[in-house]
């Protein structure tokens, strides 16, 4: 609900142009992990469109050579709008501040700087070749198509998002705990899309033994995320992460299955003789896990994203602790009034301790809405 | 969210004078009662606009006449476009039907017709005089918008509006009771213009003894529901109602202060000596009052909608009751996960007995985002 607002004096046509390349950057999402999406546009001298890229997966071209290379000779005295801070080192690939000296540009956009001290300089290296270069035009949009890696990378640990499914009156299930279906069809094919775009999949045990999830993603191949120029990419099924103190995961629970790769978080000094990859956390107030300590583990697994599922109690924690990025609420048109709430205690006693979130986006989705805030606090 | 849906063959521009007629007739809400909202525009032979108004107050006169008036000699074989039915009966003014055709217009589209036996027989009358007469016309949309005067005709009692103000996560107060503020200034404005739209604002005993408030209408000046061309119209103000079994209502109690009247509902064996108009009830299920018998007697006092404000108990007997039309949430950018809920039992055990609803409008307030939905039975 806000609006991006460009920076300063910038010619006519900059923001199209920009709008563009962040389009195309989220064309990536999902695929890119432990890379950021990134967008390019390429404009010749005249203005006129002459190349586009965005980074498809890790490994792949950088987003600012696939529209060089489309662009051709007529990149040679143009502009390219980037949505990130050009790379400035060699790593799978050459750095782009080189390739856009060598193409000839005359001028780059960028939309936000690299926070990442091994790849930014490329635009200090640009501009030591005289090139123009204007940066923070739509900064604000396009930090939002890149939140979980520029938080991956500012903070040192995953992107949490926690996703809810809810009546208006905030009840996950009724007061016989039964709750299927609570949202419609849509709405869990849009969870499953989420889901499909992160790198971890976190439930509590609670949510393993009242639902034995598979906690897969699997999304509606009609969907628009399967319909990359890049089908081929090879996609890593996201982690299956089981927040487990005490290990009571059953060896027969379904998140165990072969489909995807599964982590059983337990505490250091849980017994157990499950057949599982284990991961002994520190134990953590009031009788769960350190989930800082998780996340840490995750970021150095290189799990950019995390998607919280459930169920109260874990939210609650991440919460408290203050390690959620983004609120993801499915609400359906249906009031309860008993039963469990989508959310447990998250550490307020009191009004003004209240965790304080802004609306980002508000979508109907079959005949839910789904609501997307963040924290209010800007440390995020 | 839904798309009216303009009937059968109609000619190229009704749909336009109609959805003008629908937003002249909105410009009555809150000073009709017990009147319906109604909105006309009257176009000449040619199809040119000729003339249009609305009816503004009980008593004043209606939109047709107000149209025609002002369409004069115009009006003689054009159209109306009235969204209900013209009456037929003289009431406090003389049938409209009676003046359509005085005026000489060769044509009627109504949007909805006239529930009322009374009043109904205005399109028999007029197609008996040789005037062509098409209904229904955005029919859906103009339902909506006098859905507490239909509700009021067709069901013999007054329309009931829930509102509440909640976190994203369905809470209304903090662990420690505390609630100020959970929503914006913003939302709370728009509070007080919708209880100054309503005939009646009841709370339950719970609140008052908590919050001890006014259940007044203080509506900023500034908004639209004071720029009504009839600034001098005399708007009553909303009755009080609490829903007090037991008379426990505090001989101090702000609720009973002069600014506006108020109505005590105790049980009819309830002991009191509370100096207040007392209104008494059979008890009912579970510790409450009979809310139907409630409502017919309001009905019978002429009023045509309540707005109902809390608490979570008697929201919840409301539902259980399926008297609830309309679910009015403000939903605040925040998250509790401890505190009061919303609503209170409703009366549902299992998933299945979930009150379903429908979404028709989330708009952004201030900060919060303000969520209308209605039942998804189609009963009312």
């Amino acid at each position: 609900m806000e609006e991006p607002s460009p920076a300063g004096a910038v010619p006519d046509g900059d923001a199209l142009h920009m709008a563009r390349a962040i389009r195309l950057a989220a064309l990536g999402r999902g695929t890119t992990s432990p890379n950021p999406v990134v967008g390019c546009v390429v404009v010749d001298a005249a203005g006129a469109h002459a190349g586009e890229g965005f980074h498809a997966y890790a490994g792949g071209p950088h987003a600012e050579v696939v529209a060089l290379s489309e662009a051709g000779e007529r990149a040679r005295g143009g502009t390219a709008y980037v949505t990130l801070e050009p790379c400035d080192h060699t790593g799978r690939t050459g750095p782009c501040s080189q390739a856009l000296l060598e193409a000839g540009v005359a001028r780059v956009v960028v939309a936000v700087l690299d926070p990442n001290p091994e790849a930014a300089g490329g635009m200090s290296r640009l501009r030591a070749h005289g090139v123009r270069v204007d940066s923070g035009l739509m900064a604000e949009e396009a930090e939002r198509g890149n939140a979980e890696w520029l938080t991956f990378v500012r903070l040192g640990r995953p992107h949490v998002t926690w996703k809810f499914a809810a009546t208006l009156d905030g009840r996950s299930a009724a007061q016989d705990g039964t709750s299927q279906w609570i949202t419609s069809p849509e709405a869990r094919a849009d969870v499953h899309r989420l889901r499909a775009e992160s790198d971890a999949v976190v439930a509590g045990i609670g949510t393993v033994l009242a639902d034995d999830p598979r906690l897969t993603a699997r999304p509606d191949p009609r969907q628009s995320f399967h319909q990359s120029p890049h089908p081929a990419t090879p996609r890593r099924a996201p982690l299956r992460v089981v927040v487990d103190s005490e290990a009571r995961t059953p060896p027969g629970a379904r998140v165990l299955s072969s489909e995807a790769p599964t982590l059983i978080a337990i505490a250091d000094d849980a017994k157990t003789d499950l057949q599982a990859p284990l991961l002994r956390l520190p134990r953590a107030h009031p009788d769960g896990l350190d989930l800082r300590a998780l996340l840490t583990e995750l970021a150095r697994r290189q799990i950019v994203s995390v998607f919280v599922e459930g169920g109260p109690a874990l939210a609650g924690s991440f919460l408290r602790e203050g390690l959620v990025d983004r609120v993801v609420a499915y609400l359906a048109p249906a009031l309860l009034g008993s039963g469990a709430a989508a959310l447990g205690p998250a550490g307020v006693r009191t009004i003004t301790d209240t965790h304080r979130l802004v609306f980002e986006d508000v979508t109907p989705i079959g005949t839910d809405l789904r609501i997307t805030a963040r924290p209010a606090s800007e440390e995020h």
